[in-house]
């Protein structure tokens, strides 16, 4: 374990494996349920399948909601479909959002659409949401049904907002920039949060709190993604730098600084010569004053107090539940590098 | 009343609203529940959503739903909402089709990918999915919601079939073709007769007679549809005549060309020269030998086959249901202008 500095605290660095202990089993038969969902008798579909589900990653919507059932009568016959249905639901929407955002890569990782083509890869969306639709129905819990047909309602608003606010200097206010990444990102993790819980039979101010922990730490884990989207390196993003202001998305870094200089800022010259040439030398002006270290400081701590009400909620929470790992949690998406 | 001669029997013509009768309130009240989906308090959505959902259409999905519930303990609050859910996700796949076509219309409306761009298509069309999944959700009926969420994979995948399959002279089978009609169109009305049966508690028997029913007139349905592809003038068809195979979807008056021809046709001649200049000719010729009255009245006597297929499952089912309406629906939809 390292120690790395968060604010004015000192917290320890743990490992996911570390965090993951209490619900590692049943986090593998997460990761064997989504091997099926990759099989299909029909090879192109399968194909496709294997190119996104394959990646791996940190699996912290799932984690998060089989350590959230931890809260109540803890059932894995329900709990790995529900967390499964939850990390395909998530990926089908980034199957989405790269056709969206025209992207060629993902992390590293060469995405659907530029591999097979727009037209396959929203059809491959819709089935992975037809699957993930199909593991969540095999809980047999309809509130939690709901939920989830709920959240992919949220979700697809969220990435809509987004989309037409694009280039829009009036949509970088902190209003609009929670609204949109609470749609694309937090509800998700407060589904996560909120649909083990329930899926435990946990009285409503638990779920409640296990929800709101969830939406806190996705706000924070989104706005951690927006920084990096600024100030990371390509090979740490696994994508160019820049991405969300050259797309004209307006992300924390960029309000702060727009906000810091109303009049004139280099954000809205960005904006206003969109349509002219000259169009990059205005973006990296853009880029390398939000990335200035004091806007990067007041961005962090808009991701510490997202993380401290996430902890706040959940010390709501009772405390027969894995409290420590959902902390851990908390502090791992905080703390990723800058 | 008209007579209109179909094959070798007269069957009365009759409007959709005489066979609709027995549920004209039901359907009236779904009508009203897809007004509801359309309001939204993200108003560019709102826009989409109204443009999408307000062209009316024979409601053929919803009405069938609402039938085969007669069959059983009909309870207009969970009918009605399956059969709101069954045209939701039929109008979100339309949404899809279109952005994955490029198509500018459908049934002579503007589509939303012309009016809205491809991005916030794909949303709506994930919205639209997630709205229809929370109203058969509202049903509380497991088996009801699973076959939905299976029924959105089965479309999916048949979707994904006929794009990858585009200009494939080996997928002008007989197979390939069932397959993927069946995917695209025949699975969302079979489950329009499973589904209304299921919801009513019918048998296993009557469950699987409404949904063969269902299943049959969907496949008389499309080929019906993909005759008129080749035969209809652009005003019946308010897009462009000849679209499918201008696309390199092969449909059965290509096929039957084909399989009579297959040595030497026109289809096979357009598929090998999409790729050079000269294409638009070898597809005028290629649509003018698949609409001669030989190779159409074979395509019709397929329409036949599956109605009569259709009407012999009908036939399995009880006697207490609504079978006369059902069975002029059968009718109805293949005895569409030529």
């Amino acid at each position: 374990m390292s120690i790395k500095p968060i604010g004015d605290t000192l917290v320890p660095m743990t490992t996911l494996d570390q965090l993951y202990a209490p619900i590692a089993d049943d986090l593998a038969i997460v990761e064997d349920t989504l091997s099926l969902v990759a099989q299909s008798d029909f090879l192109p579909l399968e194909a496709m399948l294997n190119q996104v589900l394959s990646r791996g990653g940190k699996r912290l919507r799932p984690a998060i909601s089989l350590l959230c059932g931890g809260f109540g009568d803890y059932d894995a016959d329900t709990q790995i479909p529900l967390a499964a249905s939850i990390e395909l639901l998530h990926t089908a929407t980034l199957v989405h959002d790269d056709v969206i955002d025209s992207a060629d890569t993902r992390r590293g990782h060469v995405t659907a659409n530029a591999t097979f083509g727009n037209p396959a890869s929203v059809m491959l969306g819709d089935y992975m949401f037809a699957h993930a639709a199909e593991l969540v129905a095999r809980t047999g819990h309809i509130g939690v049904i709901r939920l989830f047909a709920d959240t992919l309602m949220v979700m697809a608003k969220g990435e809509l907002a987004q989309d037409v606010s694009a280039f829009d200097a009036d949509s970088g206010t902190m209003r609009d920039y929670y609204r949109r990444i609470h749609g694309k990102t937090a509800s998700l993790f407060a589904t996560a949060g909120a649909g083990g819980a329930m899926m435990s039979a946990c009285d409503a101010q638990t779920i409640d709190s296990l929800r709101e922990y969830g939406r806190s730490i996705g706000m924070a884990f989104q706005i951690v993604d927006d920084i990096l989207d600024f100030c990371g390196t390509e090979e740490q993003l696994g994508k160019p730098v820049g991405g969300d202001l050259s797309a004209g998305t307006l992300t924390l870094p960029a309000i702060v600084l727009m906000e810091d200089n109303p009049d004139d800022n280099p954000i809205n010259r960005f904006l206003d010569a969109r349509e002219e040439n000259g169009r990059g030398e205005f973006l990296d002006q853009a880029l390398e004053a939000a990335r200035q270290p004091s806007i990067v400081e007041r961005c962090m701590e808009t991701v510490e107090q997202w993380r401290n009400r996430g902890l706040d909620a959940l010390h709501a929470a009772p405390t027969n539940g894995p409290r420590e790992q959902l902390t851990a949690i908390a502090e791992f998406v905080t703390q990723r590098d800058f």
